[in-house]
């Protein structure tokens, strides 16, 4: 039992209450032992963070030049892939834990992995294929976050192109990717800390004989299934080439959109689109920390909330790591476009706090289909506490506090991060943050020995 | 003498090399005494904040609503207002040493303060005229930071306005400015932590005789002259019916642009207009996590780094105080833009980590007229140490350091920051911190206590 002197409940906060945890849920049972007193703490839901690139941690500040990377997307790529090429499985490893501890840090109680690297550098299956994946698993349990795997399945370079060396260690086929997956479900059973989920990377990367198969296949078995969607208008041309429809409109047409499905990034869509992701109940995952940084576009927030939609939130590439400010970016991207202020704010008769929150919060648990987030009864004990009189959010009232947060909050402010009811980081202390950064900084320095990667304009 | 792992020099860093202090200023003499070591820092100028209203610390979070503070910059007056009402001398005390605390914690270590709260509540003067403004200036001298105060000339509501009751604290006559003037000038002699500018608060408030009399009169004083220029359209509108010419047009045709002017915000500027400010030398003074918190629009910052302008960076109304975010989004409120990335990059051949650095070191000592913001031999000794192993920027190498941190850095790596060669946050911590904030936490909830303020669209 913990009574911080501010509780989250119901998009607001509470003073004087308690929060009751048995063997790691939150429950409304009456408890007799004495309350942890928190007297300065705010305690809120822990963040969810569902769309994550663990190994992009390795370009963070390597990729801001056009002489390097390039001046679009698709030449940062070369970057992205040069930085996949040579990574052992310790590689992944490291870097993974390198990741997963700055979202611990930052909040953040559940990762979604989208995985899409899978065989060793020369492109062959190690002897258990599935052990990148192990290796990312490995690392959020060593480092105490809550993850879903999301496998992907990257069958191909595109439409009638050839096979690219770069995203040689990506592809497998149909076959190896639902056999691997199949695996991969059986390895950890009956965790709540490792759940499962599929990728299929992109209609680029999937043709749709495959999608359908796979995702027939995911849906015999209830696993979340997400997709890179309308990223960049260059992906949409392409399947505009191959199937004469954009990527959404063509899941739509063949009745692939469903409240299982998340949609990552959904930046280039169309009103016809919005309205098929709405009636199908799907999610939109939006990363506008990297969206920024690969200058992908602004979400259309505003139209996509009033659709219904939910949105939930990822720090993709990891170019930072930080929920809340990819949250206000939502808003904050849209009033710079349409020189307005607050745009998602009354939506739904929602206020733009809370709409915000839940983007960081509720709505990551519903696209990787987890009961936490809310810090309801049932739930999972994935919570964070807040230092209430930190500079950043200092001046709080009960009910100014989801604002503030919202819109305010610095990382120095977050002191101690629970998963399933266990304290992972203390007063914004992680036991294994040095061992975890020496070994990163060792690494970060071997790949990057090499000369600067060439600018590629596949 | 101080030997950081990393010492920042001519845009990039070195290993081992020491940084000589004496009297408060870089030296490059020798010198005897023992190197003080700190073998996980690196060692970086202080930031320049050059323009600020600290008194707007207290909106942030609480204007983030159509219901209250409505849909638009000028709606979003009225909160800004309310806030300022009814403030005493102690309470500007008190949420000036609040912003500032939080400017040191974020590696600020001077701030250009653009004050325009003058009178009393009431509209009448203090009986020190300058109460106010020495009021903002103790709180600096009390928290550690080097100050600016830019005092404001605000005559009027508008061209053809009448007074707006809540403008009442701003105004003065042109005559009562100067003489204020001239007391700060003369209460503050021989102080390099205290020094003096004006600031013509904009076209709007100021008519174009007396901005021609003050910047004359602060001209044969070599003072630094800031002003609010071109942030909104409705401000260009308005000064096309009076003058028939924006506002920076406007300066230009009465030669009133030099070197010594900050042109603050400068966002819905022509090419005629880059033109100009380009010829005459000004500095523009961006402040992207205000503009994007308002809705201002986007700096055209390519086509103004073209024009060899220089761009410095303020914290101005205070929604978040990170320097290094506002100088990242430059960059990535122009990529969102054009769906590109690094736009500013190579722009006069210089790398974007060095031009985004420089926008929050020593373009904003240029701008305040200050010798710092480089650690240049000659240059006060302001500077941040900054803890290497920080998961945000873990995993650099000499070389990439710099746009590592100027992408990624998170204020949980800042550690000790020193204003003229003393230590004023010691490992993330100022010792005034839990008195500042206890008392600007009452003064928030004694102002805001009332009922929200009405929206307004004046």
């Amino acid at each position: 039992m913990i009574r911080p002197n501010l509780l989250y409940r119901n998009n607001t906060f509470v003073e004087n209450e308690t929060l009751t945890i048995a063997n790691g849920l939150i429950t409304a049972a009456p408890s007799a032992a004495p309350p942890t007193e928190l007297p300065t703490k705010a305690l809120i839901p822990g963040f969810v963070n569902v769309h994550s690139h663990a190994f992009q941690r390795l370009i963070r500040g390597k990729a801001e030049s056009r002489a390097t990377s390039g001046k679009d997307f698709w030449s940062w790529r070369g970057t992205m892939y040069h930085a996949a090429a040579n990574l052992t499985p310790e590689d992944v490893y490291d870097v993974s834990r390198m990741a997963f501890l700055e979202m611990l840090l930052s909040g953040t109680t559940t990762v979604g992995e989208f995985h899409y690297l899978h065989t060793a550098p020369n492109g062959q299956p190690y002897d258990d294929p599935n052990e990148l994946a192990h290796q990312v698993i490995a690392a959020a349990q060593s480092v105490g976050i809550r993850i879903v795997l999301l496998n992907s399945a990257y069958l191909r370079a595109g439409f009638e192109l050839p096979p690219d060396p770069g995203q040689r260690r990506f592809y497998e086929t149909t076959d190896s990717f639902l056999k691997n997956t199949e695996s991969l479900l059986a390895a950890y059973p009956g965790s709540n800390e490792v759940t499962i989920g599929i990728a299929p990377h992109s209609v680029r990367a999937v043709p749709l004989p495959a999608l359908k198969e796979v995702l027939h296949w995911a849906r015999a078995q209830a696993l979340p299934i997400h997709m890179h969607l309308a990223e960049q208008l260059a992906e949409n041309t392409a399947s505009l080439r191959e199937h004469t429809l954009t990527p959404i409109a063509l899941l739509a047409k063949h009745s692939l959109l469903a409240p299982d499905l998340t949609a990552v990034h959904a930046i280039h869509i169309t009103p016809a689109e919005i309205a098929a992701l709405s009636a199908s109940g799907s999610t939109i995952c939006s990363c506008p920390t990297t969206e920024r940084n690969l200058g992908d576009g602004i979400l259309p927030a505003d139209r996509i909330l009033e659709a219904n939609i939910p949105i939930a939130l990822g720090s993709d590439s990891q170019a930072q790591i930080d929920p809340l400010e990819d949250a206000r970016q939502l808003d904050y991207h849209l009033r710079l476009q349409h020189q307005q202020r607050a745009i998602l704010d009354q939506i739904n008769s929602t206020s733009i706090a809370t709409t915000l929150f839940n983007t960081a919060t509720r709505n990551g648990a519903r696209a990787l289909q987890l009961p936490t987030g809310s810090l309801t009864p049932g739930e999972y004990a994935d919570y964070i506490t807040v230092d209430t009189n930190d500079p950043s959010i200092a001046g709080h009232t009960p009910d100014s506090l989801l604002p503030l947060l919202t819109f305010g909050l610095n990382r120095t402010a977050i002191r101690d991060v629970a998963v399933n009811g266990k304290i992972i980081v203390t007063d914004g202390h992680h036991p294994l943050a040095e061992e975890i950064i020496a070994r990163y900084t060792q690494l970060h320095r071997r790949i990057w020995s090499d000369a600067p990667p060439s600018p590629s304009n596949r």
